[in-house]
């Protein structure tokens, strides 16, 4: 089959792989229908984060059960599926109390010896504990596909954010983060009950989806200009809860000046650099609460997908580019270009 | 009136000040029946928090109404009362919601300007906002006033740490620090329900204490051995929840690395250091999160309270050395040389 591997930051191929076969049998193997590329697919795309040359790459996807493994109870062929970013057994500890993200026996898509989304094919380990199944007439809906895909990662991510930023029926919530999460974030947060969602951000394209989702204020500003006008809009206050969806010591800080006092940040951009942009004296005078990290998205499938499958809630704007399989280096170059928000894959 | 002030870090004096008077319709004037030091007096003490010479300082205490302003409507001339450790307004948005440290007209006692809790009296702001007021038989129960003396800062703190570290029923909790937050940290732990909690510590007659207030566990060794000690304990995972009741880097550093994938961090000391002890990374993939800070101790006294004077919870075992005001410069020194763990202060 052919797939993405990336060689070297900015060297990103689609080459002939091995065919994906059952190797386990809870495995199966899945023919991938939608994937696409994930902003912290960049980091590796920049060479930020370190990949062996040949490496697999892309971690959301859905598609087809081709094969099933003896002991996979719960798929079989012909079965739509979805599957969340990390692979997990379904049965220890940490998956029965969905914190799949943990299972010791779980991993990441595009780690060394794991396929990557951004293929033809994925070999899935721990089936039953890791898809979940979709409608099978979804196949042939290409819009409703494409919100499904979002659950894979950034729709997961976002309510990760917004759950971690404590949102409640009436808060007021800021989201740092104009990418994909963050504009999940501003539709996780609509979805539970925010009152006043203010989206930072200066491209009125990613803005304008913000608005569309739910956000009832932009804040084009950046650094202390940005702090200084959602304390304007909160009445001086702050919100009661912050999304970051960035993952850098300035959007932390940014964060942090801008929650209420007694409120919460829920922080689901993957930390980068050197520092932590944590003034841990501010927010322990202000009782600032710091919650969230990589979203264990396989638990909050089943809770997100009837609000997608009826339509209440549809991510599926964020994607703003489509490429086949051939054109997937191009289409990374065009969101570390910043001309694509997020690029949808069909193999 | 007679009262502590501090000169320069190690100079620390007993001296006549004016007699506080009601300058506001809502002050109260309280004759100081007991306080204490505070383990965070120690850094105004050693310096390392700036002081302005002839400052007041003490921030806990309790005693006998002697005057109350016209506006006063919840107290009168002889009722006793037990003061957190911030005085707020009681009306503000934040003191509705429980958050009385944000209050934007409170204060902390001891800055500059207002009295401080080890003296003979002290002129309280927004009376009616700060105080609670006690069982007046109290006042001849010698035992019983030591215990309520503990509302004033170290018991609601530690519970604030405990909800942080979000104990519940069936928990395991793990706490850094011996000091007296940390022992009220294990009462608070246990009290709400903790089935498990381990105490980090190497002084006997401090862990003695902790097992006194419920702690099931003692992991006597530091650093890296501590982590590895909690992580034996706990089946490898590390505790549900972890109170950080040190402030230090290294205490977080610890904290971090004994909590479980998906706990919580209950941190209540104080921050010092220029650096938090975080690691952003490992608490992302682990999902860990922070909560805490500045204890809102005036919205816990009334949950307090009736266990204390039920007997149900007793904190007075952290005061374990008690003078007069006289005795206040050498009881700073039992504590800087660690020969005390707490001083009772009996004007």
């Amino acid at each position: 089959m052919r797939a993405t591997t990336i060689h070297a930051p900015f060297d990103m191929r689609v080459e002939d792989v091995p065919d994906p076969v059952i190797q386990d049998s809870t495995d199966v193997v899945l023919r991938v229908l939608r994937a696409c590329i994930c902003g912290s697919d960049l980091w590796a795309y920049r060479g930020e984060s370190a990949r062996q040359p040949g490496q697999r790459i892309g971690h959301e996807f859905l598609g087809i059960v081709e094969a099933a493994g003896s002991d996979v109870t719960g798929f079989a062929a012909g079965d739509l599926v979805v599957a969340p970013f990390v692979w997990s057994d379904g049965t220890c500890e940490y998956c029965a109390e969905g914190l799949q993200t943990s299972c010791p026996r779980g991993g990441f898509w595009g780690s060394v010896g794991s396929d990557g989304g951004q293929g033809e094919a994925v070999r899935v380990p721990f089936a039953d504990g890791t898809l979940v199944k979709l409608p099978a007439d979804a196949a042939s809906d290409d819009h409703l596909l494409t919100a499904l895909l979002a659950l894979s990662d950034v729709l997961g991510t976002g309510h990760h954010a917004a759950l971690g930023a404590g949102v409640r029926p009436g808060s007021t919530v800021a989201v740092v983060g104009d990418g994909a999460v963050g504009l999940c974030g501003v539709l996780a947060a609509k979805r539970l009950g925010a009152e006043r969602i203010i989206a930072l951000g200066r491209h009125t394209a990613r803005t304008d989806i913000a608005r569309a989702f739910g956000a009832t204020d932009v804040v084009a500003e950046r650094g202390e200009a940005a702090e200084a006008a959602v304390r304007e809009l909160t009445g001086g206050q702050g919100a009661h809860g912050v999304i970051e969806a960035v993952g850098t010591e300035q959007s932390m800080r940014t964060a942090v000046a801008i929650t209420r006092d007694g409120g919460s940040i829920g922080y689901v951009g993957v930390p980068h650099g050197s520092g932590t942009g944590l003034d841990l004296s501010v927010m322990f005078d202000r009782n600032i609460a710091l919650r969230g990290g990589v979203a264990p998205v396989r638990a909050y499938i089943p809770e997100l997908l009837p609000d997608v499958l009826a339509g209440t809630i549809d991510p599926s704007p964020v994607f703003d580019l489509t490429v086949d399989l051939d054109g997937v280096p191009a289409g990374y170059k065009s969101m570390e270009d910043r001309t694509a928000l997020k690029v949808l894959v069909k193999p």
